[in-house]
């Protein structure tokens, strides 16, 4: 009976798996509301809380899970010290430094001492990496790893770059080259390489990605900062959260793809664009930037602010300039629940 | 081979089960160290950081996990209600409001959409009972549900009632009786009763704990409090901790046990009293109070603070006056990994 069974694998999809990780935080955001004193709630990469007059809290948490978040062959401490990078680095993306942070641990039973020592390590590397500590937290027994960690910040209000500032004229850049971390996760999970023999570059993309909290303090700095996110759910993704959160359109008109992502791509038949504009995981900033002050904000950055396209007003959306015409680029990067 | 079976049992003993939580946890404060900016690091409810003179930013995570931490029954909404409360109550003992928070949610893929509507019901139901709001938050999948929530506040430094200024000659003092929620876990446990059946103060003890933030905040402004801790992890372990914390003894004569954990003991002959000192999950406040302002203190909490003994500098930990004989009580409650 083909068409029973039809039904029946039809009902047997798992809820979340429909709903998606858009629609669980749709249903947190629309539930818990938001307060008089919330600046910045869901939908940002922090959240802002008004303190005293033209002071803000910004808070950030950020939680990974041993079954979906950790690539093979990572060691406990790399994974720790991910855990940090990940949050610091939507912070660095607001131009704001942490002062603090909590983490919340979920530890399988099984785990060795060497196994906490080694997380507790991590986190230690991450914290004295972007000069701030870890001042308490909780720990759990769980079937899942988790390392849950929450960052707290005091900052200027006007101070903090959202999403949604981003201005048709403005210059859409980024600060780092892409699709490394992609290049480096298909050959890990796809057994082309063992994790010893990757290449460097594709090694330290996936087990020591880097947040970008200098660049991101500088940035914010030069004022001439309109928009900003981080690039860790891909930078299509990101490009599309600037473009909704600040009712604009994007047109860029190149990619800058790393040298190890394109050699890797050739060798294995792969599409380079595709690494660089829809893997996840990759913690540039990607900013807009005023047109009379880029150049200034690419001296403050150190040469590292890379033009790809413009703000316009024409249309809203994503594009890419391809010969003379303009593609589309899909809201495609990476959700939990959605597989 | 009767040897060689009991050698592999003592190595397949999972390693974090020896270690425990307290293990972990000094792995983790030894590792992680202390910073200048540190006030109170580990080792109290909260972590406390310096902001500017005489102001301190408290911070404090709490994770609940599905696998461990949720008797049986409960619904999403009263657990996900139950994890705010449970960070709730350890800012209640330090006498602090909690400004905002953040969620960090595990989910497992088989949950329904209806599910997730609970969760965030059982966090807003939280947040509105204790008047702060949830700001923000992250969504994953894992194999365990999994919610992770940090609490943000901003206090006076002098304001914060830790557990280590405990002195000789204090009165020893909670804000509630004791035993329903072992009795209620226990009833539940063991299936004496269906989760609908349960009597009502032990369903609510149990189901719908709630955390003592208004007597906190007054207990803290009566300026009559030395220490203070919430008993989460039972009466007993918080003794204990407020012992160790202020190098004093703390000899106690009277633990008040609700009348229904006592009807509940008769019945199924348990020791009420075991209830009373050993069970966790309990959200009362455990503090000392000085002598002289301790009418003072006791008019302010309406009535609510119970005296159950002395502080002492004759010796360390914690006794019980037992006839005329003075009887140690164990440091034993609800600990993480050891079963």
């Amino acid at each position: 009976m083909p068409t029973t069974e039809v039904v029946q694998e039809a009902v047997k999809v798992p809820s979340l798996r429909e709903l998606g990780e858009l629609g669980i935080i749709q249903i947190m955001e629309h539930t818990l509301g938001k307060s008089s004193r919330t600046v910045v709630g869901f939908g940002d990469d922090v959240s802002v809380v008004k303190l005293t007059k033209g002071k803000v809290a910004v808070l950030k948490t950020d939680m990974l899970v041993g079954s979906t978040d950790v690539p093979p062959g990572m060691t406990m401490r790399q994974l720790a010290r991910k855990a940090v990078v990940a949050n610091v680095s939507d912070l660095a993306a607001k131009g704001v430094r942490p002062l603090a942070g909590l983490v919340a641990l979920g530890l399988p039973a099984r785990l060795s001492r060497q196994d906490v020592q080694g997380i507790a390590a991590g986190l230690r590397d991450g914290a004295n990496e972007y000069g701030f500590p870890l001042v308490g937290g909780d720990t759990n027994e769980s079937n899942d790893l988790t390392i849950s960690i929450a960052l707290f910040a005091v900052a200027d209000r006007r101070r903090v770059v959202l999403r949604s500032g981003a201005k048709p004229g403005d210059i859409v850049a980024v600060t780092g080259e892409f699709g490394s971390t992609s290049a480096g996760l298909m050959a890990l999970l796809n057994k082309k390489w063992h994790p010893r023999r990757l290449p460097r570059p594709l090694y330290d993309a996936v087990y020591k990605p880097t947040a970008q909290l200098k660049l991101g303090l500088r940035l914010a700095s030069s004022k001439a900062i309109t928009a900003s996110i981080d690039s860790s759910d891909g930078l299509a993704w990101s490009l599309h959260e600037i473009s909704k959160a600040s009712n604009v359109g994007i047109l860029i008109d190149n990619v800058p793809i790393s040298r190890t992502a394109r050699e890797f791509a050739t060798r294995f038949s792969c599409n380079a664009a595709n690494f660089a504009l829809y893997g996840g995981e990759e913690y540039h900033l990607v900013v807009t930037v005023k047109r009379d002050r880029f150049k200034a904000a690419r001296q403050v950055s150190g040469g590292k602010l890379h033009p790809i396209g413009l703000v316009t007003g024409r249309f809203r959306g994503v594009r890419m300039k391809h010969a003379e015409e303009e593609v589309g680029i899909p809201r495609k990067g990476w959700e939990h629940f959605k597989k």
